[in-house]
């Protein structure tokens, strides 16, 4: 049975642990790839039946197995029965929402988080949930999306020389977890690229509504992101704490490896974050001198002419007793007159900087 | 006796404990709804008076006590006889400005925290404070309001087979917590919805003050929202924390569930606070932005007209002696004049990027 | 000897423990009532002297005496003396600008607090200091005003089946802060009216200069009270937290009931502050939209009649050679171009929103 | 040897201990003042080499050395040399950019903290490094000033009955910083009073740049009060939690008292940056009215007299068939057009308030 | 092998402690400096290959190396083979986009920061990255640039009377240390002049569009800054909780001297960013008081002029029945009317401060 929930709200009432694919569907069709290793041994394939991950069952190797595309349940059941898995934890695995986390079980261990991308036009990134369930030999992969993330980690397994290959699900967990955290500096560097353009709008050209409308969904993408990698820290901090056999002790300086990865991506998030909320102050601020800028005009076309055609008004007027009117230069003193004032009000705005 | 007050600070000075309704009546009659189960068992009823539960005391089925409708003392007061439950106690029962809160005592647990809800059209929060009383073999459940809230549980409970059956009071105590921390995911996807339209409001046409009132009508229910969820957090922990018999280490886990829902919720809450602060913000900018747009009207009009009328002025004076106003050309003359400076003006207004 | 100091600043210099009243002097004539009870024994009076209360010293009553008025020094000391209590603690009971704190010594304990009212106009609150010695039979209170602010406790020590009667010092105490933590719920409900009225203020009508001062004026209170009112937690806290004999086990439940009200209200004010801190932004909105609707006006009749100026200005000049002034139907044909441009402008505005 | 470097960084580079001074140089000459007394012994006097306090090192008397001026390196060299003093404690000494702290070592504490002072007129902190060397017998205190700063201590000091003739340096220790920290409460209020005034120039009359100035200026003041002070309450908390022999735990009380001083202090200090933050977003809004007012001036002018000169132009026309020009009544026909539309002009700008 | 990638994203994939340079590449040739000392010896030179240090492993004299330039990937493989470093921090050694941190292995310690430097001309801060790894008698040093930072500790070490000379690694390294916290003093002087001067330009002359270019700028500087100096902090507080030996206790006062530095600088980092912010709300104010000022400007010259052209306006007309035309005292009359608006209005202006 595959059927699929968009928003979380919609599963409110239902019994705890109703498994039920709850988010986007990204893929319809689920493919399973297994990879079982040790250090003399390597096998690679693509299976139709999770049922065939039994025979690794019992044998002393890793096997890696990954799900990519979360919409058939029977997969996730079966493996929840196979394995002895919290109907919880599966639940978990269904509902792409989750937050970053990391829970110990006795048997087991199940770590979740985000695998963030962006497209390259519009800094848009998108957020792909990543499950793992490790056990002593086995390693679970749940991803939403079909695509080459783990490529670089198989092309390594595959070479018997590589540390992989001497170490087991624990050292495979964190070489998968430091490839998605990896991921994220792309994400910064994309976001960094897309910020310094929006100040370079705004510092030298014309600000529009569009620079606004930027400004406000970067705000939000970098809220959106922070959300779902702040608490990787946190993550990693409780794998480090564990004291669950599964996790050796030599993977931990690895961990922090990753952890190192983590907080500096947190702490460029956080940065980013107050140069956008700076962004919109800077924004009003060249509003408010481009307005500036329309007055200065208005001000001085106005403040020049206004005068000058209340004078013309004046010998506009008809009155019979003007002497001016007849007088031989009149006219002519008039113009110098136009020219002085003009000339006057021209220096007093010059003095004033707004020429 | 059935009195109530409307605001707490009205019942300044009384003694601790002095059972009185405080807050707005939901609900003028009580409504009492008992259902009593175990693996085997299952009875389910509406009852005139509490007293009619004492029958379940001595068996070791678990009873539920659904209480709906706060202004009858009477019921409060009996219950607490009855299993001689602390009079602060059920003066909190009573007092529905409650914060969210965990409390442990020798024989039983106190929950009390806030099940939301909104209407409709206008993103409008209402808030039902909800109490639970947890014994060894008795849930009590006091509510503000009659309504089908806790319905999926009932249908749960009436199938012989569901897990409800084999577990005791902790477990339908998680059931109850979970579907009211699940309701707030209803209300946040309602909140996003109100945030978006007006930021598209915002963004897209003309804002007025509606759109400043909206925003302010928003804060203030997020930061009413924040201050009702936020205590969730600690309220799970502290019975995660608790070492009562009366919530079996069993159970951690789903309470971890709800935790892991709550936390989302906040953290959702959090950048929807963020985003709104932003969203005045916006607001000052595009009203800068369209004061921008009308002084660009206003100046383009004003310094194209006003010096073309002077010069028109000057040939409207009554001079005797000036000679322009005899030659032959002079008037088309002063139209390419007109002409020449309106083109001029535009060319340069037309730089400036006004037009 | 009675002397007042106005402000802190002033002591500075003096030996500590000096006593001296610092800070306003709100009553001039210094009451004590004292109330003398245990479970069957009831007396009640108010004294001149101080050493009327010898008397009690001995007895294993609960003995309860209220000074009203804090300028007399005599007072303050002769307690100091009769039951050892330390030079700082009396310098602190005469000093009115104390923050809340509890402070646990090897006989007695000292709680210090405000009392928060406003009056009913405007909202301008004021503070009162009340400091509490806590001995094994006796509860000192000393309050800077007379008033019948612990009339309801009075009144309920009369009655001889009240819970009161049956417990010591310590239910006391809790009674007394319980009914200064409750007069926080007044004033946060005003201050709620306050803040209502401004918003309403600014978003139906023209806001003001006045309207600024009030916001102004209430952050500036809001500031204060939560200077006078966050400490009280931690107060509490640390009366739950102490090891003394005097705070009997069975009163936690108490004071962790006034814990829970001291909570809520600081929450109230943290978000009251974040509404006002908000109102500026809307208060510079409001501004903004009405220079927006100022300058339409401006620019619609500006951008309308000043062509139309030109116009009439062009043929009021006074060539020889201007045909169109000898037209016959120049002058009606002139009014049909007045009224085209102006029925164009009109729509354009229109079509821009500007009327 | 004396030579003072002005900014700390001049010294990057230099060996740790190298001891020279730096910061600001307040006092060219040194003065030492040392005041010895026990409970029954009293000696006071100014010593010209620093060398004449050997005669008190093995007395059980306690002796106060005051070092007033801070370029003479030998004498804080030879201190350091005679009672054995960490070289980079000397270093400290010697430079006036620390950050208030408390140390301990095995033979004696080292406290270093800001003396805070305003000049009258404009509110200008001034600060001035205090250090003091607390040692079994021995107080040292380092002072930038020559002033009367501790006279009220010294004042004490002569009184055979005052309790400093009964303490040890603890308890001088004490007192000192008591002084020191309660100058503060001189700085608030001188603060309070310049926060004030702004706040009311602002709300009150019209806002300068100067205002401007001022409210920038405080802000960078209050930041460096901040700075300042607040680690003075780390400072005493270390002291509390010191479990050096040269504190006795009779002094704690003291050291409480002065900690309560202190936090009240960091406070105000919080209050007053949030409030000066706040002004500007007043000053804004005032500048918004302002600009308001002044359009209304401007709109209600040009509104009127802009379709008034209109008219005017169009009967300034020069066509030959304008029959209106003949009519008799036209001329005070149209005076009372111009009057009905000012007239209804006026009107419409009073119904909106701009009048 | 040599080479670099410049951004830390290309490298997302690579297998864990792949080694190649990530950064900019400030040095293209390494030179590599060896300085070996104890109490009596002292040699110093640069060496060709890394070999060369080999010699110096099984002396008990203390090796200081120091590399400048990173591009050299075997040099930093060699030395990891021969002190068996972890691959990891061989890794992060050559990738220079590390957080400052702290890092403790069985036999050697890991320390990587950032050293801080400004040009003269504008506040642009540029960041080398400097990593130690201290054993029990060698000192690595690897830095992106050669340059002189090292000189003074250089010359101390060849005085044999120098404390240096006395301690082992533990002191060179806090030396070292020292010196690189130390820099930032003259970063913070050096913004301290920039923001100063950006403050003079604001609040003396007018602002330009430079100026927000400025802030803008210098607020990314402080985020940099910030990001790469508040983790010294935690580095140095690492240290001193170390229980390595390689830190002997006698080094921890001098740690704490550091420690002492990094957060005055911290501290007053943050308080410049605090001020950065406030700039841009002072910018907003002074660009709505010179639009003030410009509105004032244009609204006295069109509130004189234009009632005044109306009136003129009028007298231009050219009724038939217009008596006053006639009027001898008419054309005078009219001036005085003239004369007498503007002084009134002139007057009025004055009163509301516009002139
Ligand atoms: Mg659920
Ligand atoms: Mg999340
Ligand atoms: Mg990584
Ligand atoms: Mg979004
Ligand atoms: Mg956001
Ligand atoms: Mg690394
Ligand atoms: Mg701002
Ligand atoms: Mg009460
Ligand atoms: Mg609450
Ligand atoms: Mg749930
Ligand atoms: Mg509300
Ligand atoms: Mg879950
Ligand atoms: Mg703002
Ligand atoms: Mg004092
Ligand atoms: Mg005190
Ligand atoms: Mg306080
Ligand atoms: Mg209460
Ligand atoms: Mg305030
Ligand atoms: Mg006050
Ligand atoms: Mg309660
Ligand atoms: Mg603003
Ligand atoms: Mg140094
Ligand atoms: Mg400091
Ligand atoms: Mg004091
Ligand atoms: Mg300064
Ligand atoms: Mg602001
Ligand atoms: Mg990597
Ligand atoms: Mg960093
Ligand atoms: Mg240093
Ligand atoms: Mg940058
Ligand atoms: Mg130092």
């Amino acid at each position: 049975m595959t059927k699929s929930l968009s928003t979380v709200s919609e599963k409110s009432g239902l019994p705890p642990g109703a498994l039920i694919h709850v988010g986007d569907v990204l893929e319809t069709v689920t493919r399973i790839s297994v990879i079982d290793y040790s250090t003399e041994h390597f096998e690679e394939q693509t299976i139709q039946s999770i049922d065939e991950i039994l025979k690794y069952k019992d044998s002393n190797t890793v096997t890696w197995v990954i799900i990519e595309g979360l919409t058939n349940v029977d997969v996730v059941e079966r493996i929840g029965t196979m394995f002895d898995i919290h109907q919880l934890v599966l639940e978990d695995i269904m509902n792409t929402h989750q937050r970053p986390k990391f829970e110990e079980y006795d048997d087991y261990l199940y770590i979740v988080l985000k695998c963030l991308s962006t497209e390259n036009d519009q800094f848009a990134v998108t957020y792909e949930q990543i499950s793992l369930l490790v056990l002593k030999n086995f390693v679970f992969v749940f991803k939403e999306k079909k695509d080459d993330l783990f490529h670089p980690i198989q092309k390594r397994i595959r070479s018997k020389r590589d540390r992989l290959r001497k170490f087991g699900t624990d050292y495979l967990t964190y070489t998968i977890l430091d490839i998605i955290v990896d991921q994220n500096f792309i994400v910064i560097d994309s976001l960094d690229d897309a910020i310094n353009s929006v100040e370079d709008t705004l510092l030298a050209s014309e600000p529009t509504k569009d620079t606004l409308n930027t400004i406000q969904r970067l705000k939000r993408e970098v809220a959106n992101i922070r959300k779902h990698v702040s608490p990787v820290r946190e993550l990693i901090a409780g794998m480090l704490c564990s004291e669950s056999e599964l996790i050796d002790e030599k993977i931990h300086i690895y961990l922090k490896d990753v952890s190192d990865h983590a907080i500096r991506i947190i702490e460029s998030i956080e940065s980013y974050r107050d140069i956008l909320i700076g962004l919109l102050d800077i924004y009003i601020s060249i509003v408010g001198n481009k307005m500036n800028e329309i007055m200065k005009v208005l001000t001085i076309f106005a403040s020049i002419f206004i005068p000058l055609t209340f004078l013309a008004g004046i010998y506009g007027m008809n009155f019979e007793y003007m002497p001016e009117l007849k007088w031989k230069w009149a006219y002519p003193a008039l113009w110098s007159v136009f020219i002085t004032i003009s000339v006057v009000l021209l220096i007093y705005f010059k003095r004033k900087k707004w020429l």
